[in-house]
């Protein structure tokens, strides 16, 4: 494939690029034995990002590197991507008009707006809105971003990696989400050689599992309680590459598990994660992901826009 | 007055007692333009807090420091301190047993069970609930543990203060809120000569402020918003004692200052904080506490035991 993967040192330059505007989120330290493992575990809370998500990574470097005479941003999402595209924009001086499907929830509507951005509220679904998006940027000098499978925000992310590595210099796993893949492609490629990093997907929304097993990418139907922030129907290319080339294969966990962990979450550390966001910790619970006492494990937490307490 | 305040030295003991039992909650670094003000501003997650705030240290501290032969612990509440207690008691191998009033929530009752211990309901208000454990614990081999008044729960409430040195030795200032006064007094004792406590009332539950106008300790009425966590009706005699002492003045901060912190915290960080923890934040937001460029702050967000979205 033609994908080039950002190497360490893009991803070093996206960090030094969001230094000082992206929040450095901090990591919570809890007995792997309330979890039932041997492991020391650190919780990375960055639901705490600006915009409720590591999403805001991405979006902010994104924004910071397109082209001279850019003027606005684009893009079709109703969900975490949205928001924080909007935030990015709106601190680099941008107009951003998000494409929303009318099925999205009026909270992240109105987010969109008090964030400084237009919403465009499209009849139909996510497609629907995707296509409104395309044909409004046509002949206006704007970017379309998308939400994950480009090679700005995958770096973005990747800021995620070189934190835990500062943070946890003697970490020896991390366990990430992956929907899309930004999160995990960025983490993996920022600690590549250095700290394994293990995408975690709901069976529901198995893309890359799928893909790998494809051996290339395939659209595949998703659902499930973590559909809402995991529930890209095709991995992206750069996920996928990262995936292939450090011959890692995504743990999968279900939905009973991930809704046990994010109550988890809630009741023992008042950690209000969205449900994708309580996926990777899912791995860990139900030894889905196999760990060795003594061994220190990174769990992202990477979001927590579901206001809606378990 | 004859209470003899805490030294540095008994805290640091008390925290060594903790290590490894309690966790070291972290900070979340966030800008203080987002909050209106020119410091750098700190938040201290102690709602991550085993049983959702710090009461966990005092109640655990003071199950450590039980005379030999002590059998289980009793104390009134249907709050915090309730669940801290049960959670410690079931960590040292002791009963709990905790009369709660019937007015409790449910959830703050199986919340109790959860953790092991004896929930016992009396009929009427929290003084129905007092006599009913006093004379519950007569004759019995086990301890009263008050929830902020005592040196041990003091010492254990000051390891935030350690703590607070050791992640953030160049902080200018603390905010922390103030009920009972356990948190005031043990952090105020702990960073004494270091950094400077100021602690923050609701100006509807606002005890240590008119104890200090009438010379000592009174009871007030109290209510408002954060009156859940923060509504004793008499300042604890160790923090009257830490603020007449170190001449400190309890900043004052109306609900709907509260309430706007609370869902700042929501909203942009993705906190969520129950009313009185959010109470030191409001201070700051407000300009009740007035800060310098360059300052650091650190704001202890105290707990997270209100599920209520904002």
């Amino acid at each position: 494939m033609s994908t080039d993967l950002p190497r360490r040192s893009d991803i070093e330059s996206a960090a030094v690029r969001l230094t000082g505007k992206i929040r450095r989120t901090p990591l919570l330290a809890v007995h792997g034995e309330e979890l039932g493992v041997g492991a020391r575990v650190l919780l990375k809370l960055e639901l705490t990002q600006h915009t409720g998500s590591f999403k805001a990574r991405g979006a902010l470097n994104s924004v910071l590197t397109l082209p001279e005479g850019t003027r606005g941003v684009v893009a079709a999402s109703g969900g975490n991507h949205a928001g924080a595209l909007a935030w990015a924009a709106s601190l680099a001086g941008l107009d951003a008009d998000l494409f929303v499907p009318a099925s999205s929830p009026t909270e992240k509507i109105d987010r969109i707006r008090d964030y400084g951005a237009t919403a465009h509220v499209v009849d139909g679904y996510y497609p629907d809105a995707y296509e409104a998006a395309l044909e409004w940027s046509d002949d206006r000098p704007v970017a379309y971003v998308h939400a994950y499978d480009r090679f700005s925000t995958v770096c973005g992310a990747g800021s995620v990696g070189l934190e835990i590595e500062e943070q946890a210099s003697d970490a020896d796993l991390a366990l990430v989400a992956c929907g899309g893949g930004g999160l995990y492609a960025g983490t993996a490629l920022a600690l590549r050689g250095r700290t394994r990093v293990v995408p975690v997907e709901p069976e529901k929304c198995a893309n890359l599992h799928a893909g790998l097993a494809a051996g290339e990418p395939v659209a595949i139907e998703v659902g499930g309680v973590a559909a809402d922030s995991l529930g890209a129907a095709t991995i992206g290319s750069y996920a996928y590459e990262t995936a292939a080339e450090l011959d890692t294969e995504p743990v999968l966990v279900s939905d009973h598990s991930i809704t046990k962990a994010r109550r988890w979450l809630w009741q023992r550390c008042r950690v209000l994660a969205e449900p994708g966001a309580a996926t990777p910790l899912a791995a860990l619970m139900t030894g889905a992901v196999t760990v060795h006492p003594g061994d220190t494990v990174v769990v992202v937490i990477s979001g927590g826009n579901n206001p809606e307490v378990p």
